[in-house]
């Protein structure tokens, strides 16, 4: 082991800080990570926007439903940015295509994911916020994004001020498969039930949390919603998809 | 500074392997990391298929265009995997809509760039693989990968056998805004286009890399590929994009 993976094991989301600023030397570093991050074809398709003014970090935790995120000392969105290089490349609608997003996409993600173990490494705590799909084009419009971005994940940070325990996870076999895909066995996910049911979320701490397969039945719920409208979204960006 | 942030500052694309394989122990801490990484809602809508398989990789390479990815000592394919969860909520159909797409895209994403850092931390070298989606439909016949799976990115790994210079990047004030979209300066794509043509690229020792701005222009081209065809293929294995 190394130092590394300690801190990569240790992964927790951390939803309640401390009221200590993150301070602009450290915040730098994390940035200067972000744009070490790989990126297809060097293309850098991805961006980020540091929401300072607390008007619109307190929108941002309504839209994502989550008043806890308008007290973060940080807060981050990784965004989809195609305009940069299509206005390089001779105007607003050079490739709208969908490869330009996928990579894009993938950048914001793997800017957003080197930045969570870098910050983890410092000591700081991070929670990644899917939330901005709520309703994407409530992001959008608070934030005045242009044709061609497009919000991928948020991301909030700061200081721990809570120690939760580490979340189960599925055992590592039925994540990583060899040469083909396998479905998972009935007695993984019956183990993996009762690992769940003896960690407590600390969101609400008086009862325990449901099983696997009853959490994932309410996720999965056949009903569309409104973070279904995403891709729809995307195109009113201009990403012809 | 620390050895995360040092490790991720040190980010290049490593094309050259050893000959030396990456033992059954490493691998494992790889995917322990993988599994530990952030998942949205807790769904760990993502798997990892690893292609020990040569004939696989031979096809592989083929696929993706660049003979060198079949020669690499670890190839891993990190794939959306809505599957799993749709058959605990009650069938192969439920649910197959973009708001689980798309978090279980981000969270291969999250995965594949948990593993690059661990992967680097440990002194082993990485690629990460857009290729697959030069033709993803080709990547899912070959691993026979089911319906609501579907790649999202390559990665080969193994001990460097190159030392490549770092890649310039953008300037961190043109990738990293407050509050709002802000275009780039005229002056930081002249100066960026400057140090990319300092920059040496392994791939073609014997001539200077294009301009970042001719390397976009070549990319954004206005004229539509294979690649482009991803979500149709999406929709093609389930998801009602």
């Amino acid at each position: 082991m190394n130092q590394t993976i300690n801190t990569q094991l240790a992964h927790r989301t951390i939803r309640e800080f401390t009221s200590e600023p993150v301070n602009k030397e450290t915040l730098d570093r994390l940035f200067e990570v972000a744009i070490h991050a790989p990126t297809s074809l060097g293309m850098q398709n991805a961006s980020i926007i540091h929401v300072t003014d607390q008007r619109l970090k307190d929108e941002l935790a309504k839209i994502g439903a989550q008043a806890y995120v308008a007290k973060a000392p940080v807060y981050l969105l990784f965004i989809v940015d195609t305009r940069r290089n299509s206005l390089i490349a001779g105007g607003p609608s050079a490739a709208p295509y969908p490869r330009n997003f996928i990579s894009g996409f993938t950048d914001a993600c793997l800017m957003a994911q080197n930045v969570c173990v870098a910050a983890e490494s410092l000591g700081l705590g991070i929670n990644f916020l899917g939330n901005v799909h709520n309703d994407a084009q409530a992001v959008i419009d608070l934030l005045q994004l242009p044709g061609l971005t497009f919000p991928v994940v948020g991301m909030t940070l700061g200081w721990p001020n809570q120690d939760p325990q580490l979340k189960p996870r599925l055992p590592r076999h039925a994540r990583v498969m060899e040469n083909g895909y396998v479905d998972l066995k009935a007695e993984d996910l019956a183990q993996y039930d009762e690992a769940m049911q003896t960690y407590y979320d600390l969101r609400d701490a008086n009862r325990r949390v449901d099983s696997f397969t009853d959490q994932v039945k309410a996720k999965f719920s056949p009903v569309k919603d409104l973070r279904d409208a995403t891709l729809e979204i995307a195109k009113r960006q201009g990403f012809d998809l």
